[in-house]
């Protein structure tokens, strides 16, 4: 048996969620909420299965969620997408990713990704054959190095992969990223490939930077984000796609003999909790309350807070506390601290350890102060 | 933008589904029932949403799910999987099939289908760079020539992809072709992939003959199932996947990056829901009487009806009605007639056109009667 992903292991987040477990660790690792998302959700979940529509959705969608969508980025972001052309609901955004790489990357085609890297992105690109070039982004700020990127450009380079904010740095790319962007694959044949996914997520006033806000980019842009991260219910797993109708074509043709489509009753549901739009535009400052909250609550400890300006996790070095690989130390901290984080060098590809781990803060106010006082404890 | 799968159009199911809808044609084409499922299923939905469990599922599926899952493939096939390392909860019957197709077949690597196949397959295996070689079912039995699969085996066989009961064609495969497909495969490389989403449903008092009743054939297959069909909520889009620990090893390497997890109310309901054998255990019956009024209702028309020993789908020669393509006929029962169907060259990769279509009867008694009234009046 000759494996098609002979580096693979086990997800990083499976793992720690499963060891932390074990330990009874409080766990900081896997970025879901321990909170629960509002009756009102799952109240419209329970009218649609009862009404009886649990059949097959249409394979892009229920128009009123793909209607729905529509509207929500075009108050955003003014832009237009056609619901019938251009928006398609999928199984989750790892589901969406995992299907525009497969739709668009060719055997030999290179894939530009920026790392540290979500960890689905080079496995799904490695099994279509595709080349993986990787951009470093690098503490504490971890901005991204335009002249690096394009020196990595070759006639080869089908896609750009771009996530913003950024998970696990917590960056949030500027209006002069965008910029950079446009101006590299402009007139080229490069498929902008947009994770999204905490675009209602960014932190100090600062405007998340949707690709949707530059038309000129947009078209040959691949736009991907979740519900799940915006209704605190990580585990429907449902996201969506946005792009043009031509790159769209292309996805639906795989998407359709992947997933086919999405439940239904969760998708109609998603579609009428949409309509009050406070539910996305308050998540920024309840989020970033927690994150403040967090930050205050580490002060004190040998910790040292990189910045976060988006997403729902908090890097930290932790030098100071101990020598050891990135690894090993949340192993400790999982095992003997009690608290679970994710070692960096699980976004990165080639053993490249910063001495940096990733908090996950999506956790009510009892949880984290629980973890304050075990971590001031230890460290 | 060069197409990966530049065949490939919109899927009949949803192509059929679309125009029945637009014509106000009863849609006997794709296949999904028009009753709903009980309330009792709603309910546990309802009950795990309240109760707070709404972020992401283990990755192989909430274990609950997973251990009634074995107790049933125990019971009823006296086989035995491990929840832990041999099952996999998928999005669906279809994202079990590309997944493992996707995990298991290497570019250049031959696969064997039979013919009428379902339509996800092919794409499924040319997107791997896999290369299809059909074996052609023939009307009006439609059984597996087995003297013609020997005849395909080469080197090169990576994978053989079977479905019973058949979709489109009713036919249930008995122990003398279980017997053939192990022989074949024997100390080959070569992995089987069961797909047995009408496991419960096969007629006449015939056991449905599961690779998993054969443990030295299920040693080397991936078997794949589904809820949608068992508990009519087939837009819910959860299936599963029973193999040993080493293929199934490679199945959630791909997994995990492609949907990663599923819908984890609804796995927990399901897990509720099995609890009841009786609810599966009774689906052969539901689906014989209504196979039997379908044929009945059809008595007197110019329709041929093939035999049908399981799935919910009745294949009829319509030569004495007209002399049409099978896409023509469909497109003038549904416009005209008013009945919606699929033609089985749906299922053909080359023009093959025997003159059958596929009707789905899993629907209201009164739906059938109204589409008897509209079919006696046109044929
Ligand atoms: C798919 S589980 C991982 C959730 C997540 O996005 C993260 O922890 O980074
Ligand atoms: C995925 S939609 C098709 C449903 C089905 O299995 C069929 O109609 O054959």
């Amino acid at each position: 048996l000759v494996s098609r992903l002979p580096d693979v292991g086990t997800t990083i987040f499976t793992t720690m969620s499963r060891l932390a477990q074990e330990c009874g660790a409080i766990n900081l690792s896997q970025g879901f909420p321990d909170f629960t998302a509002e009756d009102a959700l799952f109240e419209r979940v329970a009218h649609w299965m009862r009404a009886g529509l649990n059949q097959y959705a249409p394979m892009a969608g229920v128009m009123p969620l793909r209607e729905a969508i529509a509207a929500k980025v075009a108050a955003l972001y003014g832009a237009a997408y056609d619901p019938e052309q251009e928006i398609t609901v999928t199984a989750g955004a790892t589901q969406a990713l995992f299907t525009a790489i497969a739709a668009l990357v060719h055997a030999g085609d290179e894939v530009i990704v920026f790392e540290p890297v979500y960890d689905s992105y080079v496995p799904a690109i490695q099994l279509q054959g595709g080349v993986v070039r990787r951009v470093a982004l690098r503490a504490p700020d971890y901005r991204p190095d335009w002249a690096a990127v394009r020196a990595l450009v070759s006639p080869r380079t089908r896609m750009i992969m771009i996530n913003t904010p950024h998970n696990p740095t917590g960056t949030v790319w500027g209006p002069a990223d965008m910029a950079e962007l446009a101006a590299l694959t402009r007139g080229t044949g490069i498929v902008v490939v947009s994770d999204e996914v905490y675009e209602h997520i960014a932190f100090d006033g600062v405007r998340h930077e949707s690709v949707a806000l530059h038309p000129e980019l947009a078209a040959r842009s691949v736009i991907v984000s979740s519900f799940g991260k915006t209704y605190h219910v990580t585990g429907w797993k449902v996201g969506y796609v946005l792009a043009p109708g031509e790159l769209m074509a292309e996805f639906r043709k795989v998407h359709q003999f992947n997933v086919f489509t999405v439940n239904t009753p969760v998708q109609l549901a998603l579609a009428d909790y949409m309509q009050d739009a406070s539910r996305h535009l308050g998540l920024a400052a309840f989020y970033q309350a927690k994150r403040d909250f967090f930050r205050a609550g580490l002060a004190g400890t040998r910790f040292e807070l990189l910045p976060c300006a988006g997403t729902y996790f908090q890097t930290a070095r932790y030098g100071a506390i101990a020598d050891l690989a990135d690894t090993a130390f949340v192993d400790w901290l999982t095992r003997e601290v009690g608290v679970a984080a994710i070692p960096l060098s699980a976004f990165f590809g080639e053993g490249r350890d910063e001495r940096v781990i990733r908090f996950c803060f999506a956790k009510r106010e009892e949880t984290l102060e629980a973890a304050f006082e075990r971590l001031h404890r230890f460290c």
